[in-house]
């Protein structure tokens, strides 16, 4: 899975360089964040830090930079709708990672009729969530988000990532 | 990867419900968080909750439970070491998820000699990152931790965790 050449075990390294090879060895689920700016048009991102903050009350965290194209309408929205990710879904991932004005140039996706966040089709699961915290650290924010409402898709296999590739999952160990 | 019967597309279910459907069909990266207790015994646990917030400055996320058995220490200390799982580590990431008197039951670790923090032998990546915040959400916590310092051992290929299930990567897509 690494085109790194083997590292001795405990090498020391600087406190960059930690962070940067730590998370080349780390492989994180991928998800879509959604939600509609001020003036009515739809933003979103790729993001492999969703993660799960507590059942009851429904929480969730995914973190993202200031300097990020969709940050104005996540500061301002009051609702996001979160996706989970299949191998299917692979596209789409790459989508949302490109070029923002691009991110919507098609015809899988729609406002949600209730909450108005824009909600992609054919993923295996989306919600629709509260942002009920956004806590601003250096320039970045973390945010959590209280589900409200979600949707089922056909279910498949998760899209993973993990040092600038996508993958799917292997075998149960 | 799922034993549920299929889902109609779009069925509504209720928040709780949501919550629990939608984070049956995300995967996650397996982590272990160690520190050390007041008293000067080692506690950890095993997250799925990790994530990067940002490379510069290098800062971390992680949530936890505060009915969590580690939660004393983890409020208390300074640094963690986290650690990166491979599918090597699986009966660690097992053991760190199972009785709290057990954990550390093994010759496996030790603490790091700067930092005072347990550190576990064998695993892909390590990193040593200091608590700059704890943001309280009803009876959870997100952690925020900046990374000092890090050592990287054998790569491999990394553990997953989706629905109660350990697994490795699969083919790229």
């Amino acid at each position: 899975m690494s085109d790194e050449p083997d590292e001795p075990i405990a090498q020391e390294i600087d406190e960059i360089e930690a962070f940067k090879r730590f998370f080349q060895r780390h492989s994180a689920g991928v998800a879509i964040v959604t939600a509609t700016d001020p003036s009515g048009h739809p933003v979103g991102f790729t993001a492999t830090s969703l993660a799960s903050l507590s059942a009851v009350p429904p929480l969730l965290t995914f973190n993202m930079a200031r300097t990020a194209s969709s940050w104005a309408a996540i500061e301002a929205t009051t609702h996001v709708a979160v996706h989970v990710l299949d191998v299917r879904n692979r596209a789409l991932a790459a989508r949302l990672a490109g070029p923002h004005d691009r991110r919507f140039d098609a015809a899988d996706w729609a406002f949600d009729p209730t909450y108005g966040v824009p909600v992609f089709t054919g993923v295996p699961a989306v919600v629709i969530a509260r942002v009920v915290e956004r806590y601003p650290v250096h320039g970045n924010v973390v945010l959590v988000a209280h589900i409200e409402d979600g949707s089922l898709g056909e279910d498949g296999v998760g899209l993973l990532y993990r040092e600038r590739r996508f993958f799917g999952p292997g075998d149960e160990v």
